[in-house]
């Protein structure tokens, strides 16, 4: 299987923040934002495996400053890493002043999808090939998450999570 | 401030998966049940601070095996911790077979909401008091929870994460 | 058939009032309304029948004083009787304010669902056994609002409504 | 106040029932009909009193044979009586099939609407003067339907409405 | 082929702008409109084909002063010619005031569809008779915009478009 | 007031195609196609304006062979001329197919806004200073396709429009 590298599934979506988006005081839903990660990411995956894909995890996501009615949020997605059948996927966000258009990173997001068939069948996808530094960094990164949610789900022995170890024992025990 | 209990807050919302909520194969979007979690937990947020609340994070969040088109969804949160402005809420999500009745717990997630003035500002929540087991034992690892994400945020140093250490040294060292 | 209480068919829903659902002054259009409660009644309908059900009447409805944007609305659905093919639900709707807490029950609402197969066809549904007061009550009334709804149909005759007959004959003749 | 005509305020429009719109079998929802009603009906109540109207009331509502996907429906809402700040609307459905084009009336509902000002009290409306036949039919039942929803409501002694009686004693007592 | 009237397939649709639908200044996004257009022209090349319709083309359209949210906005499509697959719809655009009830044509739009099968061939369509003199302008118009647009599309060459170069040389050379 | 290039208010966004979006043969609405063309001019026009802007006109748009349900749509907009308050965006569409990844160039089209203040009149945009070959040509263009609209709105004479008269006279006389 042919490997691929992450620019060929980046995928940009640009929203304008509604009025059915926001709370009382003018405020974006979180969870409005979490599901334009989620279709914008589900596209890169989807790009990549150019399989049907699910959203197997969502990684931590923290927001920043709220994001207000009539701003534009621009999502950019890029896959990190691809194991078998999974595909990890960053999600930046940045929001732009309708007005003063001053445009600044509001926050990141990490989701994991699953490549499937039919019958829901998991599919292994094709390799992820690194070019630029950012995109290095970010590949070895997804390893590190990828141990810590095995070690959270119980799948695996923190101690065999070599890396992770060392962010608890920093002078190398 | 007098004190709250959690069921004070509960919230409960029942969903059908319609067709425009689902992919190719039929599989409920990973991103819509984000967002009806996130709607779900946020009432009960509000519930408990009486405030306007804005998303501040979400905990990882893994998903089961799919929620397929016409299941019925029914989500629960109930509040865990409050801290200062804040509270982590806790959403355990059920999926239904609409034929067989089947019904069994698909996954939960963990959500932390802020309380805000209308200026943005932070305002201090009511605390929580754990009633039965399941709650203390959520409301224990609520504090855990608060560590870890400090630690990955670089706001706390980890040898201070008494609780967090222990379970990267399990020998007690 | 096996038969079933009302309880194994509760529904509840969680709503947030949102700015498309409401008219220039704010309040929550009757129609929107009207729409939760049949999706949170039909669902009570299908956990009873455990077939696809259509909805195949309203009884009259009465809206109180106006819901505002913003507030919070639970509905909650119970079936009240169930009859060969037809069940009668009943939606208690409860508006509860974001700020100060108070929640009161708004209004109630009688639907009817038929159960059916893919051509259409009506289907036996379980009978219904009444545990509470209440449960008992409304189920008594269900037969007079069936009455009622078969003579204004022009499918019973009026003087063969024994029961309907005392509301205006109230001294007995 | 000026008087008014039930062509003044008609309102037409004209839906396709989408995938969304139906359950499994590929039927409306009931209650996405409902909605469509109040909105169609909320225009016509609005044409005849030029305020902001809220619905107060759903009078007992029918279901025909279902409605299908892709199904064009057509709603009519004309206003049939006005009392004082209230005003009844009549809506009629027609359903056509795609492909053969045959049209047919599915069913009619009646809502009631209030008149009210920005502070939620209400505003007398202008009387209205039927002209068809069907037009005086109309308004003739309108206050017949009014009597059987204040008796059903207990704000009538059922004795004192004259034309209801009737309907139960149909040998003139 | 029975030839059909512009009459038997007149559609009509009524719509509230609500607040999603707008800008920060309160105007209707030209794209919602422009959306509306579009189902309410394809249900009236659908009723005049009984065929599924695809949108072909949009012919230039110009929108008036901006329509603001709450105004109630009327929407009435008619066929004005049918090619042999293809057919032109104009859809008259009036715009009404909630309140002093001023209701003026805000804009037109030409629409044009094709009939199609299941594998997406085009399929002869009914001819159309006009009746009325503005049904039968609208009816010569669309041929020279016809003409206009294959010259635009590089199809016809500008000297064989009879009537549309007299436009350019009004002296009639 | 400082001039801009094209590519600073470059906009893309991308959708895929759900169910609710498309007509029983699964082809996707155009009418939904043109509500997203609009979202997406509209962004980069306000991003060259700094304004809140409104939707003038749209161009003549033809849309090429149907898009698919699940099909991934992506826009992309761009200023192709500022006039004094109105900006022409040109926007190109790509269809890309789920499973083959073949992407190919759907259509473009052509819409003009106006930046306005909240009184509804109209505000000076900054001119455009186009940098690339297809930027200028586009620039160019831009003249003619006002020039045109302009005469069939009868506020220009045809002979006046030189450029344009080339078109039909192509000897040049």
């Amino acid at each position: 299987m042919k490997t691929k590298t992450p620019k060929e599934s980046t995928t940009v979506t640009t929203k304008i923040v509604l009025p059915n988006d926001t709370n009382p005081h003018g405020n974006l839903f979180g969870g409005q934002l979490l599901g334009w990660m989620d279709v914008t990411a589900a596209i890169t995956a989807q790009r990549h495996s150019r399989r049907v894909v699910v959203t197997a995890s969502v990684n931590s996501v923290s927001f920043g400053s709220p994001i207000r009615e009539s701003d534009v949020v621009t999502l950019e997605a890029n896959i990190s890493r691809a194991f078998n059948s999974s595909m990890e996927i960053i999600i930046d966000v940045y929001v732009e002043n309708q007005v003063s258009g001053v445009r600044k990173k509001h926050n990141e997001a990490i989701y994991t999808f699953v490549a499937v068939d039919q019958n829901g069948g998991t599919i292994t996808v094709p390799q992820l090939v690194p070019e630029t530094e950012e995109e290095k960094e970010r590949y070895d990164g997804a390893l590190r998450r990828k141990q810590l949610s095995l070690i959270l789900a119980d799948k695996m022995k923190p101690e065999d999570a070599t890396e992770l170890k060392r962010l608890f024992l920093p002078d190398g025990e």
